[in-house]
């Protein structure tokens, strides 16, 4: 696809309707978007209905990329923001559709690559997907009736992604909101994509495991999304996951030393 | 109805489909607006499809309104905007779907009724329409792709004038919802103080000498200051700091019953 891609994904996670695809790579067409991602589809793709309910953003559907898990679909992003009605019980930066349209434009300015994570129709993201996520982002809804299904809610999102873009013919307030890059400068290295960032989770997981930590089983899954919230919740550089990496590998080398381990 | 309406009434102009006036009614209902009228609806009123496709905004539908003209339909408005895809040959202001929230909010606010139109889905509004109007509304969107259905136009301007109406908030505001702990216990926690952070740090670091990871010594406070840093870029809590010293000690305990560590 693009070599520099200077908008953000589209990651729909198990979508079930065709259709709905469809009517999301609609609202990506008409707000200039073209990155669309699915994560294993119910019905399978390439889907007929997805195509005629683009109802002509053939270009979009052409370009969707199928990935079996959300991990594979964010692996080359650098950030992550998940869209869900209800709050989670998650320690997350909360955006607008607006406030995210300048968070990701601002991180796209600077070179990353950023992805948005839709659920499905019926269920939305789950925690596990949330939890790889660096930000939520929350539409303003009436409480009373909060439902927005997939094709609005991508809609509303890639209407103030364009908005923001468009700055000039809109009447929109222009936000030069200086990142706020707080303690540490992050000029010189570049922020961990979501693969790099896997490969720390996977690597700590393993060790853990190992050790016995995440016990009971029955336990494991919630630990692992706290301990993967906790390590994202900064952006840590590349630098960072190798550093964190380091230790990980130096705390438990002497693990593999020991005598039930047997080797070297 | 309401005696005093404090929200724009959404007039939809011939529209074709039951079920697009129900998806623009499922939109009202997201952004609490309830003042729906129809202007000779193709397939009369009521309409069992839109009903159905209003996804339970049924307080819309039921108040919705029939008229046999734009006149009729805009009779006690002293303020009109349409919305249109193009430009015509009219000098009116051409406002996004964001300046018309606040357009039409100030003048709400000082006691004016206003409504806002809304074409047929093929065709748009006809010049008739739009010359009743005082102002246009065009969303932004991908010139070389700018088909907005009616029900997609419909959530535009809702969202922006509910986005205005709560002004943002979203992220500030206090959400009463009980929470779904799932083993992550945050809410109940406190960010961590610095004397807890210097446990953690002395903990690790202690371990991380064991080890021989901070070595060359020379290089040592360079290393514990990047490690600190990285540790304290986030806010912690005094949870994460015990998650976080759980880690550590679990990943060196294999170390503690290693035959080389036995001596140190």
């Amino acid at each position: 696809m693009n070599g520099v891609n200077r908008c953000p994904a589209i990651v729909l996670v198990n979508p079930q309707l065709g259709e709905n695809i469809g009517i999301a790579a609609r609202a990506m067409g008409n707000f200039d978007l073209n990155d669309l991602r699915l994560v294993a589809p119910r019905d399978g793709w390439p889907n007929e209905m997805a195509r005629k309910s683009a109802s002509g953003a053939n270009g979009v559907i052409d370009n969707a990329r199928l990935f079996p898990s959300v991990e594979d679909a964010i692996g080359d992003a650098q950030f992550v923001v998940a869209t869900t009605a209800r709050r989670r019980d998650m320690i997350k930066p909360v955006m607008t559709p607006a406030s995210a349209a300048r968070e990701l434009s601002s991180r796209i300015q600077g070179g990353e690559r950023v992805c948005i994570l839709f659920g499905a129709e019926r269920s939305g993201l789950d925690n596990d997907a949330v939890a790889l996520s660096d930000a939520i982002i929350m539409a303003p809804v009436n409480p009373a009736f909060a439902s927005l299904n997939l094709g609005q809610a991508v809609l509303l999102v890639a209407y103030e992604w364009f908005s923001l873009k468009s700055d000039g013919t809109l009447g929109r307030e222009t936000v030069d909101e200086p990142a706020r890059r707080e303690g540490l400068e992050l000029r010189h290295t570049r922020t961990a994509t979501k693969s790099e960032y896997l490969g720390l989770f996977e690597h700590l997981e393993r060790e853990l495991d190992d050790v016995g930590f995440l016990l009971p089983a029955e336990k494991r899954p919630a630990m692992v999304r706290n301990l993967r919230n906790l390590l994202q919740r900064q952006q840590l550089t590349e630098q960072d996951i190798r550093t964190l990496r380091g230790v990980v590998s130096s705390l438990s080398r002497a693990h593999m030393r020991s005598p039930d381990a047997g080797s070297s």
